[in-house]
């Protein structure tokens, strides 16, 4: 399957496993990889050490290529990203800051670096900043979500027409049906997060892999929207700061609002399994899984109905 | 291009307008059922006589398959119904109610029902009330929204695998791309609100268009969350409506939203051009919209890129 995305990385199909924080470990990224997919070791909030674990498991898995999601927002940003070039990583995303932070240093060191936007005018500027290829996330995907609720719908073609380089679409696709909507709205690949942590190769607990097959369209809200917008389940954190976000208001509820996140809420959530008190980042379509495969056969699963959604479209 | 949408309407295009309140009059109406796809009257708050005149205007001016949109939540529906059927109308689009309110009813007047929907478990209430087919309409759509905020890539795949009956996608659709994206989520139709607004034959204002010419993949917002969330234009209106949300909570917050909202502001704002104090109900995907073609000219340019999208869709 043949796009400018699967060109840029040498892989078989154009399909992306998005970096999670505590869910895409070394296993995760190795599995997609040699699926023909790109994997990456989402090194969220990681400390040097755990990432170089977990780069080191992968590359022990895997020969084919894989790459690492550097969030910018987290104080250890710089040492992560020196960290996975000393592993000898070569394909970076970066998300949530700024693309030109980091893109000409990568560059310079041979590496192909995308960025994660969530709009249009954010999407310009990292083309503008040299990044090689953008994924435009719209407000249907799990965790750090843009502060426009862009719907992938509305963002994929303006993205599109706005910029050259090639464009991956992420945000409610979990099967060959949304990764053809994709294609057609002008993706040149797709990326993914909740259709791979619901896998066996995911490091997701258990017991919230489980309540996740029971979750229904209307299991996720976006919250959070002031600080960071993050989209997870209802559960009681999240009702908790639904709470918050109806009776503060301004940097009162800011501050309440990071209290409350306090540390550790993720990880305890979705890698321990605390499923009331933990936060349980998912994309919306999550409802449209009913299984936990492998990441090979999620991958049989996508080319068997992409083609059959390709063989249904109307012909004029 | 034949579907079991345009089979239901015995229209040439699977495409309908969606009704939209004070934008889609008889001449609207008329001119989408004359280039192929299915034009509605969008009843609103119409008094009846206003509703007849529309009718009877669109009824003039074309003999194709026209019908009427009624949203339930207005006290004159059962007249507006009542109207329609005096006019000879035989296709009702039903919203915002119960679809179990007068489907039974008018299908024993030998009329086709279709119910609108934001929800894969409402759609399947509709299918049970024996509607012959459901719109179900993403996050991104302008005007009445859905309370659980589901994007049309998350929405249309749940609810095809919910329901039997025809599935008309709505919700950041104003092209060929995102066409070819609702079919391969699994639509057989698709409904377009905002790109018929834009077109020379809609009766928005003049300066309303000219407005939307400008607007940004960020310009409409969801509000009125508390009551009936709407999504429209960020105006000086909307801009007053974010204050209250910000400031006043439950009882209170609806009372005053609803004192807030008073009477006339869509009329004001859409027929009348009053483009700071006026509700501008449109969808997210208006900023992909750069001109005011006539109706003929979208229904060629529709046909345009979806031949264009389909044929650039990755094969195995």
């Amino acid at each position: 399957m043949k796009t400018r995305v699967s060109d840029l990385f040498q892989i078989k199909y154009p399909i992306i496993q998005g970096g999670m924080v505590w869910v895409s470990g070394g296993k995760l990224a190795a599995a997609v990889s040699n699926a023909g997919g790109l994997g990456l070791v989402g090194a969220g909030s990681m400390k040097p050490d755990l990432l170089k674990h977990h780069l080191e498991k992968a590359q022990s898995l895997t020969s084919k290529p894989i790459g690492v999601n550097v969030p910018l927002l987290y104080e250890k940003a710089q040492e992560q990203i020196e960290t996975a070039l000393n592993c000898g990583i070569k394909i970076f995303f970066t998300s949530a800051g700024s693309p030109k932070k980091f893109t000409n240093f990568l560059k310079d060191k041979g590496c192909i670096v995308v960025h994660v936007t969530s709009s249009p005018d954010l999407a310009l500027k990292c083309e503008e900043a040299g990044v090689h290829a953008v994924v435009a996330e719209g407000f249907e995907a799990g965790g750090h979500n843009g502060r426009d609720e862009i719907t992938t719908m509305a963002l994929i073609p303006q993205v599109k027409d706005a910029l050259k380089i090639p464009l991956i679409a992420a945000g409610g696709i979990v099967d060959g049906r949304g990764m053809l909507a994709a294609f057609s709205l002008g993706a040149d690949g797709i990326q993914m997060g909740t259709r791979f942590l619901m896998t066996k190769e995911s490091s997701a607990h258990e017991k919230y892999k489980d309540l996740l097959i029971k979750s229904t369209p209307s299991s996720t809200k976006t919250l959070m929207k002031a600080t960071v917008p993050v989209r997870m389940i209802e559960n009681q954190f999240a009702k908790e700061i639904m709470q918050l976000e109806q009776s503060f208001h301004g940097e009162e509820l800011k501050m309440k609002l990071n209290e409350h996140l306090g540390k550790f809420r993720a990880k305890n959530g979705m890698l321990e399994g605390d499923l009331d008190n933990g936060e349980l980042e998912v994309g919306q379509a999550v409802s449209l899984i009913k299984s936990v495969p492998t990441v090979e056969e999620v991958f049989q699963e996508l080319m068997t109905s992409y083609k059959a959604a390709l063989e249904k479209l109307p012909r004029i």
